[in-house]
């Protein structure tokens, strides 16, 4: 028999791919080396959620209750607990995600995958001693942490367990006493933000001048200050050379500086999971490991599509799942074109930075007539009555050509959950005019969007 | 000198309509006569919101917590401190309404007021000994708690304090042993849920067989099961009779029933502010005490409008904004119209209550054709992260013809958050297809319309 889609990866864009092709009434076959759901699930996202779900429990009974009129003694939190708890959490998860697949009919193989010939149908793969034909190949192999051999001491660091990544940090049984995170971009900045909560010295090393990523300078700057307020110490301009034993060394301003660690997170990038799968051989064109693909997820080679994070374009589990539909609809001769200017992007700090489509600094570049529109987040009603002594900001930014927004940024706890709702108006091309018909339930924190409409000018 | 608008009242339809319409340059009178903000920012939702996120807070200290790793001994709330600290968060954003008067060059006199006489140019109004012209008026006088006169022995508890409104329970010095609360709407299940989580023994009483007003019958039933488990009782289809001097009677299944109460809280319903303004004198037409308006919040005598609880028609303050921007709009010759088959509502309970448009049984007694796409938030991962334990869904009601969402509701929380983005789609006449293209943040609790848009079919 032959397929009609093979899917390789079981991540966010893979089973999504399948999900919605095997409900097309398409004869889908997933291969996935390890467990369904992917990093996103199985060592990312969610996890991480469910550690910071926690640390804001924590954080409650740790002093911040204390605002509010609570009180309690002797708080702990179980760090064992959160991370058994974790597991559970994942387990239910990943098992949601089988019983989709059932429900979709789509087969799933446990093995790693190799695409090994062109046919005249299709492509043959081949996975677990079997081989299997399919007429289309969805690549969906996602991305693992990048570990850079450049760091001096890197590989006995790594294989005794000292430097982890985000797949090893979410088991980690002690909390430990001293903790350095390498890169602070989301993955690291989250991490950093539970182990500082549950009691670690956190010290987040940064290559850039900046933390959060390409997030707005300013907002990055004032959720640096606000987790400079909680006791993270923060290096910026510093260049990672060494991995110690008990620590590790960076360059800063010309000099060379030491940082006590117990543990290391290197979270510095996350590179295209490529090689093994055949992509060479069957010439299929990568660019810096990642494969080069179309606004209809297609790969030079006909009939081979790649989606989620092995394509390097924006390597977020929500944009997966945009591409994964972009892949099946083409696939199904449905027109669809994948976008890349309405993707929102959360870090679930306490608070939350969540953002989407263009910062002020990008607009101008892409030559985009835009005005910014700044609130504090005092603005909003119940932001003030949940966040005593708290820093918070949105930035829109509004197309002065067009009235319509191409950006907002915001820091401010719920965020991850309102954002999308900016992500619509710009996907569904809404003016100005058209967002200040829509009635926002008062009092919210998501009012601040409606605040900032009404004081463009 | 002659005004252009003269504004009664200073809640949110007052002050916003007051702001709009000096941001526009007009010549603004606004006249309250007791707080800017009105019930909503005094008395009402944002108060309500620092109680209910202090006692959220309380929960996870108070037994919640256990079920995400964190431990405490001897947890505590300070009910006095609650209510210091809301007192702290009205005046601030009392100051901030006054802040934006300013801004908007409104002139703002505290006084009663009352139409007094039609000139040629507009409307005399009486306020504070002086009197005031005005071209346009707009009605923004709110309403207040109903205290049904029927219940006998009302007067006597009204006077003593021990049956009190959203007023005065707002200031309890204590939390009351036994707390009856009559009418399960959304007041009443705020306070329910407060006094719950702060150690009141809380007994609900509804004449209706279902709680939380209008909402979803399916949905309501699952949130009083919530509310159940965490000791609340509910006696619906009960009619109250009599406030007794330690408790109240009611009638329910032909039997008449008591209940112990230190303290009985009147939330059946709320009445609109007509009284004394000079309305029926000037020709205005009232309906069962309520002003009469059209979709440009147009009376029946031109140059007068009324905005807000006052027309009882939503009696929500984010509803009152809207028509507070018809009105103005309508004054400035700028085409506007007020329509109300998105306006979100929420109950902030734990979990949430969330919706917007129209139920399942709205939409059909209104002749659409509607598929109801029902998931167990369960499809949400971080729902599942942050939820242990707990109980949640959304509904989406789909115009079959259209292709389009006419209604959205849902128990989980950070739905008030979210729904907004669901008012945005059915404002814009979003169809499904265009919702599809949106890319929402994973993990979100939000992306479970996402994954109802996708499961409909």
């Amino acid at each position: 028999m032959i397929y009609d889609v093979i899917v390789l990866g079981g991540g966010p864009g893979g089973y999504l791919a399948a999900e919605r092709a095997g409900h097309a009434g398409l004869n889908v076959l997933l291969i996935e080396k390890r467990a369904l759901g992917g990093t996103c699930l199985n060592e990312g996202c969610v996890p991480t959620k469910t550690f910071l779900y926690s640390a804001k429990i924590f954080d409650y009974a740790n002093g911040v209750g204390s605002h509010y009129g609570v009180s309690v003694e002797n708080p702990k939190i179980d760090h064992a607990f959160v991370v058994k708890r974790k597991n559970k959490v994942v387990k239910t998860l990943v098992g949601g995600v089988g019983f989709t697949m059932k429900q979709a009919k789509v087969t799933v193989k446990y093995a790693e995958a190799k695409l090994c010939a062109k046919t005249d149908d299709g492509f043959m793969v081949a996975a677990g001693g079997e081989t299997f034909e399919g007429k289309n190949i969805i690549i969906a192999t996602g991305s693992e942490a990048f570990v850079p051999p450049f760091f001096e001491g890197i590989k006995e660091a790594v294989e005794s367990g000292f430097a982890v990544t985000n797949r090893e940090i979410l088991d980690l049984e002690e909390v430990p006493k001293e903790f350095v995170v390498i890169g602070g971009g989301v993955i690291g900045l989250e991490l950093a933000s539970y182990f500082n909560s549950v009691g670690s010295n956190v010290n987040v090393v940064e290559m850039l001048p900046k933390i959060a990523g390409p997030n707005d300078n300013e907002i990055s700057k004032m959720l640096q200050k606000e987790y400079e307020k909680k006791g993270v110490k923060f290096h910026l301009n510093a260049k990672v050379t060494k991995i110690l034993s008990d620590g590790i060394e960076y360059e800063q301003d010309g000099e060379t500086k030491k940082l006590p660690a117990d543990k290391v997170l290197l979270s510095i990038g996350r590179k295209a999971n490529t090689k093994g799968l055949g992509l060479e051989e069957m010439g299929v064109e990568l660019n810096r490991g990642a494969v080069v693909t179309d606004a209809q997820m297609k790969t030079n080679v006909p009939g081979i599509y790649a989606v989620g994070d092995v394509n390097g374009t924006s390597m977020l589990a929500h944009t997966a799942y945009r591409e994964a539909e972009v892949a099946v609809n083409t696939i199904l001769g449905i027109a669809d074109e994948m976008k890349y200017n309405a993707i929102p992007g959360v870090i679930y700090t306490n608070p939350e930075l969540g953002s989407v489509g263009y910062t002020e600094e990008v607009a101008k570049e892409k030559g985009i007539n835009v005005k910014v529109v700044k609130l504090p987040m005092a603005y909003s009603g119940r932001w003030v009555a949940e966040n005593e002594g708290g820093t918070g900001v949105c930035k829109l930014i509004v197309d002065v050509d067009t009235n319509k927004l191409v950006g907002a940024h915001i820091l401010a706890n719920y965020a991850s959950e309102f954002i999308y709702g900016v992500a619509a108006m710009i996907t569904c091309d809404l003016d100005l005019d058209a967002i200040k018909k829509i009635v926002f339930p008062h009092p919210t924190v998501s009012e601040i969007i409606r605040e900032g409409i009404f004081m463009y000018k």
